[in-house]
């Protein structure tokens, strides 16, 4: 097992594919989804489910295939996706007359159908979110996180106000950091993208970004408003209480199966897997030990302890396969069971089972009677540890004290020099995109997102910056850089 | 509107759009599911799932795009889906190397994956499912029975022995057999299809088929059996406890979007929708009556026994829109709502509610202390009453002792003169395609399935035939016959 220090790439496709997670397909850059992948993102659209219907925004379905011209009218729209999309050219032994590209994303398409569904101010607000595949032909791929087909929600709305609209663009980003902190213990950064990084089409494009544990970072979540430009673009007016025909304000956001990755590679560790108990697969696993004679009368223990749980609705799994006691620890490390519970007849005897945390080294005893409450506090622990842990992480690896670019490259040479990640820099930016493209060519570094105002003030405050980083001239902005996936 | 009498295809349309369950796309066939058809969706998913859970069967998801070779090592899948698919032939600006299907069914991506991950009679049986957007390019579409594209569920499980997977495809019949009638209280036919109308590359294919009030068919669902022919095409070998490396023996199964088609076909009037409260979108409806001055203090009564509803899980909708009462009860008549609650000033002091079920004429006065429990009991009896109405529908419509071709003829003519439903005709059949042919060019009707051995048996037996009702021959085989969505 290549470990994260030596080669962190290698170590996290090493541990998804050997934890059973995914597996390649023949199609370039397509992957396979294993049900102990899947259920990562099942547990991902229940949570965000339950809070869209909280929102009052339900789901919808819409076709796939997108005809060309409708990629030409937003042009921004095209020119941003165009390069990715691959195209249906005929279909039941027939070329078509017209191309159909498989859906990047469904801006245009929905863009059509709100042209129909909105007529008057009392339609509004208009909100819906669909479920679904999405392509984007990418160069280079890497499972979860990159690839040609991915899985995604993508919410759309309609609003009779810009203000509106951007409530509802903020709402959404601050949904997706509350889940992706909550569900996934993976901390978010929150801000927004400067106008070179925005969704091809968007006015403005919010953003959650997380740090991975080799300091480069995933964007792993969007929200954008599009002002009126999609509206125009597809015709989606409607009549005010004045009796105008006006154009409606539309947002859009996502977040996709690329959570997975961000989440894999936040929390894991050289053994393997390190998931979140709310998402893990196998919250609990019983690992039977001691002489296989007493097998059958351990398993029996084993049988009314792991009812007890289920009832609760914890996710269990009895591993009773032929395989040694040592053989199934490291099985079940690499695979990321969020505790373990070992049991033989002496812990019968003694009416306990030993109990140990996937991210802790110390086992305790737990009486069979206090099981089931002390699985649910430790599960709930766990959440909290492994949330703290990434903080703290993140915290290790943000710079806020590097002023000139000279610094920054530096810094990055003597990280490399010491085999430590860069992390993240705090950088003040002119605004112009010269600067960006500079700062990229000279370190590889990106800006990820400009922290919200918020972020400057109280306790923990971020240090706002006066002058660029590249021009030394004054700043427009404080924004984060980054190394990204 | 047009009555189900004066134009069945085009009542279908005229409520499916009214009632706002869906809306035409600009690409051929395609369609879109809006907030309120996609839900009757999410509660089949729901059901499923939990089936599945019970089965021990997890979700997995596979690339959508299938290169082409893979089509051609099963030479009757090729045949059976050639005619159908959409190809993807460029992408990001180039031409591929190997066109692409749009999946029209997983068989061949699965296939592929299990000859990977299948190797010993310790990984059988190995049993997957997924839920995917599927493409078949159909000449003639209807929204939601045949769309060209569709959503739906595909299972697919390898078995060590025949015996095993055939009793997974048997199983898998009656769970969608019990779906269907508990959940979409839409009555089912079990029984097995002729070989000329099996999935193309199975050994075997079980179905569920319903009627609808126009007495034509709908496939509501289909399991295979494909002994070790997907195996052999595909190398799903394993190492068997001899140490010899067999075939292992697949199955699939799937029901889709199309049973939203069926069940709105089953029990919908000519008011409107009328669906099973398990499924509807809205169980509720209130509606405030009397004058607008007292609307207020309506509301605010309305939103305690609401509120009451929702504690109980119940999907409720308050609708306080300006429109009047009259112009409310047609809507939701339309729209499908089960029960409908008016409300005004006299009942609130009478402490009282109106309630009316969306199947039945009369109105029930229930005292507000009593409504939670009405409600749930006139739910439950709601969803009681459509199933037995639609066997009532099925029953009336079933013809078992029609003996020859002319008579079915005579049948089907008279039906027509007096603007009556055909229905199934049960019928013996010699076993052979030209048959068959000649039943369908003669009559429209085809072969729905071959009921299995228990439909023949009891009190309310089907009665068996001795003589092919073309040849005269003997019959292999008593077989429903029917017209067909």
């Amino acid at each position: 097992m290549v470990t994260r220090k030596e080669d962190f790439s290698k170590w996290y496709l090493q541990i998804i594919q050997q934890a059973d997670l995914m597996d390649y397909s023949p199609v370039r850059g397509c992957m396979i989804f294993k049900p102990n992948g899947f259920e990562l993102w099942e547990h991902i659209q229940a949570y965000f489910n339950k809070r869209l219907k909280e929102e009052g925004i339900r789901n919808a379905y819409f076709p796939m295939l997108i005809p060309e011209a409708f990629f030409n009218k937003e042009k921004d729209h095209v020119e941003g996706f165009s390069p990715e999309l691959p195209w249906v050219t005929e279909a039941a032994g027939e070329p078509l007359e017209e191309r159909l590209a498989l859906r990047p994303t469904s801006e245009t398409m929905i863009g059509d159908a709100f042209s129909k569904w909105i007529n008057s101010y009392r339609d509004l607000p208009y909100e819906i979110n669909q479920w679904a595949n999405v392509f984007r032909w990418e160069k280079r791929t890497l499972p979860f996180l990159r690839t040609s087909e991915f899985l995604w929600q993508e919410g759309h709305t309609a609003h009779a106000t810009a203000e509106e609209a951007q409530e509802r663009t903020q709402k959404m980003l601050e949904i997706y950091a509350e889940m992706i902190e909550g569900l996934l213990a993976v901390p978010v950064f929150q801000g927004e993208k400067t106008p070179s990084e925005r969704f091809a089409g968007a006015v403005q494009t919010l953003s959650v970004e997380s740090m991975m544990q080799d300091g480069k970072a995933v964007q792993t979540g969007t929200s954008h408003y599009m002002g009126t430009k999609f509206a125009e673009a597809f015709n989606i007016r409607y009549l005010n209480p004045d009796n105008e025909h006006v154009y409606a304000y539309t947002t859009s956001w996502g977040v996709s199966t690329r959570l997975i990755g961000a989440m894999i590679m936040t929390h894991s560790d050289d053994q393997g897997l390190v998931l979140p108990p709310a998402v893990a697969p196998q919250q609990v696993v019983f690992i039977p030990v001691g002489p296989k004679k007493k097998l059958p009368e351990v398993l029996d223990k084993v049988k009314d302890l792991n009812q007890a749980l289920r009832d609760r609705g914890i996710r269990t799994y009895v591993d009773d396969s032929d395989n040694s006691a040592g053989y199934k620890f490291n099985e079940w490390e690499l695979r990321g069971a969020a505790l373990r519970i070992e049991i033989g007849p002496r812990d019968i005897e003694n009416q306990q089972v030993i109990m140990k945390a996937r991210d802790l080294q110390d086992k305790e005893a737990v009486g069979f009677t206090d099981l089931v409450a002390e699985v649910e506090a430790q599960l709930e622990a766990m959440q909290t540890r492994l949330l703290d842990k990434a903080r703290q992480m993140n915290q290790a690896n943000c710079y806020t004290q590097i002023e000139t670019l000279e610094e920054l490259e530096a810094h990055i040479a003597a990280k490399k020099e010491a085999n430590e990640v860069p992390g993240w820099v705090l950088a003040g930016w002119d605004g112009t995109e010269e600067t960006e493209a500079l700062i990229k060519e000279r370190t590889g570094f990106t800006t990820r997102n400009i922290p919200f105002d918020r972020y400057f003030e109280g306790d923990n405050a971020l240090p706002r910056k006066d002058t660029c980083i590249v021009t030394g001239k004054p700043a427009c902005h404080t924004v984060w850089l980054a190394r990204a996936y």
